[in-house]
């Protein structure tokens, strides 16, 4: 900073402010040392080289080899999706897979392609899901050229936030999701203190935008009747039937 | 979704929570159909090829030539920063530049470099800062082995939120700003209805977490005091004296 | 603290917490005077003589006589209810009451009494309504020994939010509002940049907490659905075919 | 509305809005039975008789004589205020008394007066004050006719908030604050993940309204410099060495 701008308020429209009410700062002047803070030093971190690549402070959940290194199906068992080629796809019929570590607050970086052959339409295109603490779905569905409902297409917080833009890709093509998730606080009835929250970057395009989620993912009903209190979850990646591929997951706990 | 996952609750450590006071669904079930909302259609944008790449709904602010047709100085005149190699560069002693434009909630991409030849230290090297609104200054400096305060540092919002880490790169070496912007909004008697937020990764890294700030950057003194309703502002650019550069800036207003 | 001692803020405080992340002060000290803010003058009001007066920068919206000269039916034309002993009671038929005046943020008070003669049940026993916005309802019911759904009872944001307690006095008694209300803000797409806010006191107990609207009151179907922009609107007070009693009214805009 | 009609709201909401951006319902209809939800019941209190009676839920803090049941000195003592007639009366020099019990979120009901016999000015008059979480101090002062800084005033948040309008009654007169508290939850490095919040009604009018604490009240210097986590905490009543006199203390939690 200092130097600072000269820069005259703008009034807002139609005079509706009394400059009366804005308060006037103190007389007394104070110094710019007056308000630095030193200690402690912030933790140096070494970012990933180029976009994409983990820093240095991310776990690394999958990075083309040995899915079962931290990944297991729902029974706790070796996961029976297919890795090839540094890609791990879903086979169907074998079920989610999800993270032996359970996270709270944290930034996600997950990269998905939807099968380049084209079959079916609406939600049964390139559907998949990427659920924070097991809950909250963020949708992954072959959204090019495919309509289906605003609020169940690729970048939905399913079923309780449409994305802002429709910023797909085409099928067979890979896209990436930057996620910062904020995880519920309970209140002792079992209800919400804070909602989660969640902010969702699609190919480097704002889609959710700080959404507050009123309750986990229902395919029938209403979120809200179904709050219950719970710890740190998994990431769990769906089993929806279609061939949908990942590589390159990477979080940071917040 | 659909294929729910079959999820027991987690229950909270330590028993505190009554099973009683947890809401029951109703006893009426729904059908999946009630909770989708076809219209109206998302709009469909194309996010760009590769990372830092400007999406087709952005607003380039600056591609490597002609800065004037977007930005101007303090006076509204012809900037005086020297563009070369699809590269502009503060020309010390000219001052700020700023957008024509004027934006209310954005996002913003920015990528930056402080000199590769250090001089100076703290304060003094690369020093230079994104105005949000022309208030809100999110800190540009080389904090490679360069101690400062830490709400003073590369990726503080200078004086009221250091980062979370030091995800900074070398002198020389081009760092990116992932800006998510929020705009305050006034009561009628001048105060913040809701104060401005703000979000930022920093070479891929989330260094601001939807923080909330408390006023305008001040560089002596307390921003709540410096309050002051204001309406849709210019991105400003600063010049503290060093040679500090930029490239590929673009802005998508939300 | 009702034997919840094992806190597991008590517990964060004690051990998780690494001291060195909590920043310490700027080292150069201040003086008490650059904290403090003089001008303008607070606005000097006369509060209520006794609880339940209105202070003098209320607007009394009905005072015991004269209903016309604030509200209307939702005609427009003089209101169908009986004002009698200083009291106003729904006349069944004659439809809802509304304030001629519209308001945005505000504080409320409003006193309510359901028959005396108890008859029908759950929602057909003395069910009224205070609806902020001409949208948003708090719900008016002979809550007293009658059971009903949760979400819809005396001192439940309709269909939205169950009271915290009940703190219902029995029929043919006098009760309290006291209602804090923010209104939502908008966004140019038509949803809420900010949405409704309610607290709510009744009978001097905390009922509603600052809960957030999902959306308008709907009878049927869901809240989020339904949001689209308005502007300040009227106070609605419901026919629903009680005889239920009013008096007192007042309310102060923020 | 106090001839302030052209608001931005209604503008938008006449012009800028495109009806295709807000969502159409589900075209499947609901029935009015799938929002209602009526397990389990809402807990039955029954609220004080009269306005400032305490409810059946409260913690009785002070109801006229017995101080020492609930409250002690800084030491864990006796305290050294003066009961009588129902009155408990700050002792100069004795210093504060504190509750044995700690709270975490809460709604109080506290009765204060200052001294009918004048003295002092500014902030030498009918001087105390109540700490929430013995941090968080909700100013009590002679502010009837007494010219001090607007965020030290009765009822201002201290140094954070002044009130939003004077209520005041004079000196000798019986005064209330009804306070709803929401104490801050930490982050794991110490931070708050979110602030206290707090709302004031003083003699009923709204004083306070959902206001955020920026960290712990100080005397001299920047709050958010000062915040460290902490579990519940005691009421505080200040002695700040005028005799201020309080009655009828009582507390919900939350």
């Amino acid at each position: 900073m200092k130097g600072k701008l000269l820069m005259p308020a703008l009034i807002l429209a139609a005079g509706a402010v009394s400059a009366q009410q804005i308060p006037e700062k103190s007389p007394m002047p104070m110094k710019p040392e007056m308000t630095e803070v030193w200690e402690p030093e912030i933790p140096v971190i070494t970012p990933g080289e180029k976009y994409g690549d983990a820093p240095s402070d991310a776990v690394v959940l999958f990075n083309g080899t040995n899915l079962e290194a931290e990944w297991t199906n729902d029974k706790g068992e070796t996961p029976g999706w297919k890795v090839e080629n540094g890609i791990v796809t879903v086979v169907r019929g074998t079920g989610i897979i999800k993270t032996k570590r359970k996270f709270q607050d944290f930034q996600l970086h997950i990269e998905w392609r939807t099968p380049a052959e084209v079959s079916g339409n609406s939600q049964g295109r390139g559907n998949s899901g990427v659920f924070m603490q097991e809950r909250y779905e963020l949708q992954i569905l072959d959204s090019y050229n495919n309509r289906t409902y605003r609020n169940g297409q690729a970048g939905s917080i399913y079923k309780q936030h449409p994305p802002l833009v429709n910023a797909c890709k085409g099928p067979g093509v890979w896209q990436t999701y930057d996620v910062i998730y904020t995880a519920p606080r309970f209140k002792e009835d079992g209800t919400y203190f804070t909602p989660p929250r969640i902010t969702v970057l699609q190919n480097g395009v704002l889609i959710q935008n700080n959404v507050v989620l009123r309750g986990p993912t229902e395919y029938i009903g209403i979120p809200e009747y179904s709050v219950k209190p719970h710890g740190p979850g998994s990431i769990v990646l769906q089993d929806h039937g279609n061939p949908t591929s990942f590589r390159n997951i990477w979080i940071r706990e917040l």
